[in-house]
């Protein structure tokens, strides 16, 4: 089954320790398509300018993604940039601007409405909800967000999660959403605002999933090198919910999240060894595959006798 | 088989943002031995003063701790009084007296010469050197260290290195000691440095222990209150060793490791429940491999089909 991947469209400019590249493919949606791509159709919802690069428009459809529901609108692309710092933990934003973004209304075509599985990547809460008024009984509705939009737009984010089935968040984003220092508290805590379960990530610390009494953690992939962190949530929460949709099972169970969960892991750290979406564009399923068994080696450990 | 540990042995003074409690029984060895007791036999190095309550003696002996290595010198006993901050990760130490742990050589009675597994708790790494100067060919020897010697006894440290078969030590004392940025470097640099095994606790993150070509990433307890973190990498680092002590395998191999890691963060997450080690007067067994269990589906996600 597809899975419907709202968010935004952008061209990035990234500067770390070590590199600078201008003009990059980004934006929440590029990525999570990108990674949802790798196990099932996409319907990507989103807007870019008449600027907007022909070749990314190509690579969208190498990898199956249809883009009736990408509006191209006169003016420029929304542009991003930042700076990493030199723990690559944390970044600055530069600057943003919003250009053909700062009008958008996400329209959903009519043959998108009925699409089971939704990925609303980070946009406005507004944006989001207005995605999902316009979707008949959609089976599962996965939510990201963003500090931005607890700062500034709260209200709105808490109706939105009285609709949603799972939030992916961060883990400074969690503290702030609840107001609780202690993880396990916010997670317990945001799934009373509605979502039955929360990933809660922790960069190079994995993440956590939180369901009705039902607990996992992961370990992240333990790279020697991180060369850009840009994406890795968005490509974390495609990967999740391309996962789920792929799978189309009558129930999601937490033993399917849990799944879903490793995947997005993998897809996230295959995600940051390049720059962009570039080690994307060579990954191949047999690779998630493989990662997917290094996880399960790095995490076993024996049974008590 | 026994396991020897040496450390400091102190009388607490913590607060953190909701109570506040004195003397109270702490230092490395301490949390060390009585979580090691779980296991095997603990014969214990330190001092104390004249001052020193006869109840702890009471209780270390009520956990068949050998006492025999543990002096009593005239005056006080050491003091430590540190304060937690809001979010229970960071602390301040608001004085530290030495009191007789100023002058303290750790001079082992013949009986422990010949203990074949050896815990060098958090003390100067000149004393751990020193006691390793006297023991006979033991079969495994574990260090934990701190920030303070990275910063103040380097070149003692680094001496150690040469001659533990495991370090444990925490994330930013990791990167300090290395400086490396990527903990999964730092853990390889630091192998480099001496230590065939290194274990990098990460506090409310979990653990991650590294070995020849090997990786494992244990997750913390999903604990939902914290009521006094002092101690944790100590009772960590006793569970851990005493495990180890207590299958006294002809070969000590990454498998065990992990399952001693698994041993060491229960045991710690245990310990944080309540303040010093008064969690441990009541822990029973059982209820250390049930959270051993938890563990294991906490981190639990399935194969590939």
């Amino acid at each position: 089954m597809p899975v419907l991947v709202v968010g935004s469209i952008g061209l990035d400019t990234v500067k770390t320790p070590i590199e600078e590249h201008a003009d990059l493919l980004g934006g929440s949606a590029s990525y999570a398509a990108v990674s949802a791509s790798y196990f099932t159709g996409v319907n990507l919802v989103g807007i870019v300018g008449d600027d907007f690069p022909k070749t990314h428009v190509d690579y969208f459809q190498s990898r199956g993604i249809d883009l009736a529901g990408m509006q191209i609108a006169p003016g420029k692309t929304f542009r991003w940039s930042g700076e990493y710092h030199w723990d690559m933990n944390t970044r600055t934003t530069r600057s943003t601007d919003l250009n053909v973004f700062e009008h958008f209304t996400p329209t959903l075509p009519p043959a998108y409405v009925e699409t089971p599985y939704v990925l609303l990547a980070n946009i406005a809460p507004a944006l989001q909800i207005h995605v999902l008024d316009q979707m008949r009984r959609p089976k599962l509705v996965i939510a990201d967000t963003m500090n931005l939009w607890i700062e500034t737009a709260k209200s709105d984010l808490l109706e939105l999660l009285k609709r949603v089935d799972m939030l992916i968040l961060n883990d400074s984003e969690a503290r702030e959403l609840t107001g609780e220092t202690s993880l396990i508290k916010a997670g317990s805590s945001i799934r009373r605002l509605g979502p039955k379960y929360v990933a809660i990530k922790k960069g190079e610390h994995g993440c956590l999933l939180f369901g009705d009494n039902l607990f996992f953690s992961c370990g992240a992939y333990p790279l020697e090198d991180i060369h850009d962190p840009t994406g890795a949530g968005d490509t974390f929460a495609g990967g999740l919910a391309g996962y789920l949709a792929s799978r189309n099972d009558s129930e999601i169970t937490f033993e399917k999240l849990r799944k879903a969960v490793v995947y997005g892991s993998v897809l996230a750290s295959y995600n940051v060894e390049a720059f962009s979406l570039e080690r994307m564009r060579t990954l191949s399923l047999h690779e998630i595959e493989e990662r997917y068994q290094m996880f399960k080696l790095m995490s076993h450990f024996e049974v008590l006798e």
